[in-house]
């Protein structure tokens, strides 16, 4: 434990790295997932599951939290670790890319963006201060500033008007943050799929300094190579001696493929929403237990995971539930997923310790290519 | 452990009863109460979460298995124990009362019922025979006979006719158990809120012999001073050497009374259904955890309370999830709820043990009666 945030990095394997970032709140191990937390919970899981999954940081929504139950609020409890009970790190999101997706009658100006609650329809304003101060409302270890998100594809005049604004922003939110004692900032690289606004956002940010990158505007419509190429084009331009955070991201085949383009951090819903939709992930790719084919299959997911709850149910009671809308269904399904995003992530660290990733992926790669155990007779 | 299924009194107060019923997956603990896992599962909860709140043994529903996944591919996949992994002593019903509740288009004679499903409208039928069929497949540990259940008020010449019935069945039933070894077989009381009916059943189930007798027909719209009248007439119908069980009852002071008047068992959906519902039973009653005098409250649910999960998150926390519709507001809310019913249940052994049964329900009812803590301020 440190009294600051730290971060240290140990070894390189190509462009993948292995490291470490030290919070006042535990250390978080590099590549790192962080299980999304939206409404202070990881959905259909306790806290104390999320960590043994091997969870060593959860992501919470400022958009959700400001609106229910209110940041104030949450202060008042304690912050979010104390509100959750989850007791290790935690980064939350600016708030801004939740109010462009899901909140009603936005209106952006230089000065921040003002929107109708997807709950209720009541007003509130976001602004690069307001979303500062929110997040250290919530007790945030790693807060991020407020940006604007262009979903992809996009005119090039547009994603510069919103990558400058974005980097307005970075400086708003650096001064607001204030060197925030044992807490985080990181800016986020906007720019598109457009290597040249991407070099000069990195650069303006660099210019005003983070504890952390992110790469932002991405998995918003494009395909996976034009994520992989801005990557290729970006990563290269942020400091090497800090954090790089790819926002929102994604499938475990985006995850090995982001890692060996030099990234560190990641968040998703996607594995326990995934979950909650009867999919499983396992080495053998996505299993679907909605489907018949598991409803007499008295085999476990996956006999050889180092999960034992992969091991525990049978797909023909895990098919049950799913079909049921059983809640433990989504409850083990999340369980099953989370743990196989960490496996994948341990994975990888080790891989990068040896100097083994691009053997560690393509080995990853050909179990999903080769697919599910065949069907029963 | 047994081979076999045996009944041991140990103590009684009053009427009632501590004893423990022992069978070849282990003890039960009586007064027991038994969790309801429909479909396979105590709703929102894993069995070893089950088994923390003090179970002993758990209810699954022969109507909603038989439909799905369907009995005979439960006794493939190695029963239910096997499936739900849940490895202690399991009572099915008979799937008579779900067919009467919930399916469509039934017609009933004295061979049994046809039923149409609720959820694909397939054409299903039900005797005595094949309940117990299903019961054996679905490898329970404890089977109830099929009988017929009518809801209170009723005609006279229509209890008697259902009671009447009942009794056959019960015969039949107990033929095609046949003794079967290391399973008990339990009979059911009907006969409406009439005391005669009731004699008379009790007296007819009684020649026939079962290893248990439980008392159906009750809880089906009846005040509660009914239901104990009927109990107060009908225990002592009963013999006092086997265990006798309440069917679907009850609400935390329905337990009281029941037990009170001689009754060692009992199942009820009512303490996990209401946890979904954002209701928390305590030693203050009921605390209805979506009012909005919770929202600020950073009291646990119940500081003093045995449960560690009442005494961990505070009330904001979970008035929070409920409001958020977040299935672990469901997850928690179901585990309070069954670990104050088997508080419950312990304090009432407890107190059968010390003789001092009804001053122990006074203290639990000045409880309630007193009421939630005050609000803050």
């Amino acid at each position: 434990m440190t009294e600051n945030f730290q971060f240290t990095l140990s070894a390189t394997d190509g462009m993948a790295r292995r490291g470490q970032i030290d919070t006042p709140r535990g250390e978080i191990r590099t590549p790192a997932f962080m299980p999304v937390g939206t409404a202070g919970t990881v959905k259909a899981m306790y806290p104390e599951q999320v960590r043994e999954t091997g969870a060593d940081i959860v992501l919470g929504n400022t958009y959700h939290l400001m609106l229910r139950p209110g940041a104030e609020r949450v202060a008042r409890l304690g912050g979010l670790h104390e509100f959750m009970d989850w007791q290790r790190p935690i980064l939350t999101d600016s708030g801004g890319f939740q109010v462009m997706s899901l909140a009603k009658l936005r209106k952006l100006d230089e000065n921040g963006v003002t929107f109708k609650s997807h709950i209720d329809g009541s007003s509130h304003s976001l602004t690069p201060e307001r979303s500062i101060e929110i997040q250290k409302l919530l007790d945030s270890d790693i807060i991020m500033q407020l940006d604007e998100c262009v979903s992809l594809p996009a005119e090039h005049n547009e994603l510069e008007r919103a990558m400058e604004l974005s980097i307005r922003w970075a400086e708003r939110s650096k001064k607001a943050f204030d060197n925030a004692k044992g807490r985080a900032l990181f800016g986020i690289v906007q720019g598109g799929d457009n290597a040249v606004l991407r070099a000069r956002s990195a650069s303006g940010l660099t210019d005003i300094g983070f504890d952390g990158y992110a790469v932002g505007g991405l998995a918003v419509g494009e395909p996976q190579e034009v994520m992989f190429r801005v990557l290729d084009e970006t990563t290269p331009q942020l400091p090497s001696d800090k954090p790089r955070y790819l926002m929102g991201v994604g499938k475990p085949d985006d995850l090995l493929g982001a890692v060996g383009r030099g990234i560190d951090m990641f968040d998703c819903v996607h594995p326990t929403r995934a979950g909650r939709h009867g999919h499983a992930y396992t080495r053998f790719g996505v299993v679907n237990l909605k489907n018949a084919r598991h409803k007499d299959d008295h085999r476990p997911l996956d006999e050889a995971s180092p999960n034992p709850t992969a091991r525990r149910f049978s797909r023909a009671y895990l098919h049950h539930l799913v079909r049921c809308e059983e809640m433990l269904g989504a409850m083990i399904l999340s369980q099953i997923n989370l743990s196989y995003y960490q496996e994948l992530m341990a994975g990888m660290r080790n891989a990068i310790e040896n100097a083994t990733f691009v053997q560690y992926c393509a080995a990853v790669r050909e179990g999903w290519t080769k697919g599910d155990l065949p069907a029963l007779d």
